[in-house]
């Protein structure tokens, strides 16, 4: 075996290449090393590609891309038990300081010295191989694809912020905006308790994507009110749990009416600017609003979710493409169909 | 229309008739009269019947048997604004005064003054007709047969359990004791967040009920130990929640050493004695344990739940019988067999 | 004695009279007649007396005015028992109806039907006898003055505050805004669990009230940055449980900054505009937000914890004056005081 | 400075030593050297002295004795910048595995890893010097003597038990037994947010001990039914929260007779043998039951309420002895008499 692997490299904004890098050394004690077989793109990846920077991180130095994993476990370090050389796994990306204050309370996702793959400087996982801590590398059931895998980790934003509402069984459920946070949102909602989602978007043929799932509901927002449509099917209670999924300001000037009496608001879009917030609306049905940051305890129960009945993850699956196909994908991804859900890449055959 | 109707009237103990009752009246405002379709046989009306009486409950006069009822409704009183004739609808057979402590602080359940259908001296709704308040009468949805609305009370009682578990999505569960309220509360709990619920019993015909529903996996506790064969499926974590639905002193023995560390036992079953509490064991996990009593404020949502895609109250239903025939339901029912799940009367055709 | 009593009626917009009234009958089942003693003025009374509405809520007929009572039971109706005449007393001033669903599951507060004292067209307690429900009607313990026992209703706004963040014992809490609420609230949360609890304003002399009390920190916001001074104070870390109290549109600005990771943001203030809400922010630390409409389930409470070790409440009494001197407290009222927390009218003597 | 240092070692069951063992080296990365100044005697390490063994952790060999210490920082490793030499601290016994599935989800102190002072073969904190994570390490604030600060440990006990409870501001509650635990128990509960806390024992002089706290309220268990008593004070209501702190199995005949309707049992001392659980007891008002094991993220919140205007942790210390007499000192806590709540070594002056 060489000493060089295929990796795709953001070189600088706007500028991708499939190339030659270093092959990580054999896994430490508590790591592992995985062999890559799917990797999702996501939109912090375009992001980066088409604009070098999200927020303060700011690309610096050629980095490798992609967070959304899965592969086959090549070698094991000392004292990794729960993991064998051939598993298939997933791995979550963010590695915490585990001996931090946020970690020790349970929220290792908050820790701000969190280093997560291809957040400069820190490499991603499209690559041949990584090298991960075994705690953080999770087995796939024989229920999961590797395409399947690789769809854990946006799933646990969805889990993310369908435990974050609390939900209890047979609430009723709305997602704002049919993106593929939104759908997987939904997906874990309908999963993790609630009787029914509804879905809203302006953009019908993202609603067409997602109108087939037994227990989703969706609403064409061009033609609908949502907090109508629920209210009427709900004696006018309305949901107990609305997800705002759309990063849209402009979702913020009708959603303070969405929820039931005593409901739940979970921000997980992240609008570019500040959004008005109508504090007496709030206070008169007296929601409360959670927010999630990635997702911290959620990976296994993603999984296991994910293999149980009701989840069918690989309909989100736009297309797989070589990883030599790398630079047209991303292409692809900052277009920015509507259509287009998840593009994944492979490093199989 | 003749002023009287047939009921089904527990005399005494041991003896039960089909009788003619007075007619109730029009319903006062706030209420509703229902025609009743279907009324399942429960465990404590059987109980009533062979013993004469539950703990302080006792048969003193004449009562008419059936908590678990749905039908439809005749005629609304004054201020009814949610309901109309002609509606499908079923029924929470628990009246509290709505201005008691306990109601106030959203418990109605466990106030002292909850009038209970067949609960002497309450009658039942084992009969043509009753009137009811409206706000504890809930409209069926399309999806929901009459003898699934008249499933939806221990569907409840497993939705109660699901809710105290306070279940996050994904979690594992498992359920022991594999009669009518455990397959509901593992149903619930399936439904309610769990990815997936582990069932175990001695008796393999009741195990076989359910063996088919994907999620749930059945475990015959005379063959393999519950604990063990989670802990092996889940890398020596265990069940985030435990539901104790078998009512068997016996069960208390392994009880603690089920769930995963900072894991939930929800007290489903009602042992008739005292059973042994192992502190200490509780501690080491630093456990939560939940109990019920019957439901509150999970109704509507057993109905929502019961109407999406994951559940179908039907299987439940081994047989279904003419009010004529009352008399010999509730012999077999006081047999116990142990592939009868729910017996059903009803009073249409 | 004449069927006519002394009220203090709004009798529009700008004019308030000290009038005879029509004096109340005898109460009826499950209610209790009560002579009232003291009487505080809320801003929201003095708002109607200047402005002749709040939102919604206009004044098209004289009103008696007053929501935050105490008194003495000069009689009780059928089927009361927990009271007598001769107890002193404190009201809860708000009716819900206790059928509804917000009232079922213990949010009675939320039911749009409501009646509440003093809100138009409901006729409020300054007067000399109101006649109640018995079940909000709460009795003092002998360590609370009636002044006190007038106070409990605007202390059960800073009760339901503490109560919402969920705090832990020995949390930090922070409050923005140091007018009666403000106190109220940041009182409610020292003695609610947490072990201190700064409070800020651009006032000194609002802050100047509050400053020798055990527990309560002082910050003058014209000086200090008070995130900055707590994070000084706890390593960085922040406070658990932040209040805002000001109502104030300037104080959303840094308000996202305040609370520790995790942490949690009351909306007690009612700011009369929209606010900006800086979402990404909120997920950095994975916020939570909570409000609050009026209290429920918490006046009992209320009453323990003011009669308790570490709560004066007689502190927040300004001054007390006769109801013949109503038009001049409320003109005092309307002028806005800073140092002005709470005035009160008595009929005693 | 020698290589040497004095220490309270256990030889054997039944034989303690003053000793001159190893001394520390230099704290390593993350690590701090702590010279001790007090430390308590706790009953375990009295129970090691008098059985040499607590289930299954047997002494096999020499162990320094000592979990709750108090003392000045002498040296910080490498990266250590929230304490510096000179400052006063106490210290956290418990160190988990940081990467353990427990310690992730943020409860450390239920990871079988955990590493305890005095738990066999873990040396305690009886020495001159020890050395320290930095992160399991606190700086006492002024407020608090060394005294104060080597209590820190019990109270965190009864911090943790007041946390399990989520006791709600002005909530009643109660405390079985007067020892140590029970009293420290008691005063996080009244601190964290309870208005007032019964506490029963049958022994009068414990009693006595705590009778002038403002807030606690003594019941003697000789003479008053607790239950009938606080119901009587509470208009047959109940406290919202009750804490076992007996360990004794005769306390459980008439716990499940004592939390109000929905209220909580948090199970905090530790009976030898199973104990009797009354479930139809328990459902009738549908209780919830917490089990505390030691404590997690509960140290700096103790520290704080321990600062704060309610507490006074120093009232606990019955006695203070140089190290020279420790094995009087054990002696002396084996017999066990009912007045000794704290007794402590020092190692100044």
């Amino acid at each position: 075996m060489t000493n060089t692997m295929k990796a795709v490299v953001l070189q600088e904004q706007g500028k991708i290449t499939v190339d030659d890098v270093e092959r990580p050394g054999a896994p430490g004690p508590g790591e592992v090393k995985v062999g890559m077989h799917t990797v999702g793109i996501c939109g912090s990846d375009v992001h980066y590609y088409t604009r070098g920077a999200i927020g303060d991180f700011v690309l610096r130095e050629p980095m490798v891309l992609g967070h959304e994993g899965s592969g086959t476990v090549l070698e094991v370090g000392e004292g990794v038990t729960h993991l064998q050389p051939g598993d298939r796994v997933c791995m979550e990306p963010g590695i915490p300081n585990p001996r931090s204050r946020a970690s020790r309370e349970g929220m290792y996702n908050v820790d701000p010295d969190v280093r997560f793959w291809a957040t400069p400087p820190v490499d991603g996982c499209l690559a041949e191989e990584v090298v991960h801590p075994a705690e953080y590398t999770y087995k796939l059931p024989e229920e999961l694809s590797f395409a399947e895998g690789a769809l854990i980790e946006p799933f646990a934003v969805g889990m993310q912020a369908a435990t974050k509402a609390r939900l209890k069984p047979g609430d009723i459920a709305a997602v704002v905006g049919c993106g593929t946070i939104g759908i997987l949102t939904a997906i874990a909602a309908l999963n993790g308790g609630a009787s029914r989602v509804y879905i809203s978007d302006v953009a019908a043929e993202k609603l067409a994507l997602v109108q087939d799932i037994d227990g989703i509901v969706t609403v064409d927002a061009s033609r609908e009110d949502l907090g109508e449509r629920i209210r009427r099917d709900t004696d006018g209670w309305g949901p107990q749990a609305v997800f705002e999924a759309s990063g849209s300001a402009g979702a913020y000037k009708s959603l303070w009416d969405l929820p039931a009496p005593g409901g739940v608001l979970v921000l997980v879009g992240m609008p570019t600017q500040e959004v008005p917030l109508n504090v007496v609306k709030i206070q008169a049905k007296e929601l409360r609003i959670e927010s999630i940051f990635r997702y911290a305890n959620v990976y296994q129960k993603a999984i296991d979710l994910a293999a149980g009945p009701g989840v069918d993850l690989s309909r989100l699956v736009t297309g797989t493409f070589p990883v030599a196909e790398s630079v047209a994908v991303f292409d692809r991804g900052a277009e920015g169909r509507p259509t287009d859900t998840k593009l994944q890449i492979t490093f199989a055959g």
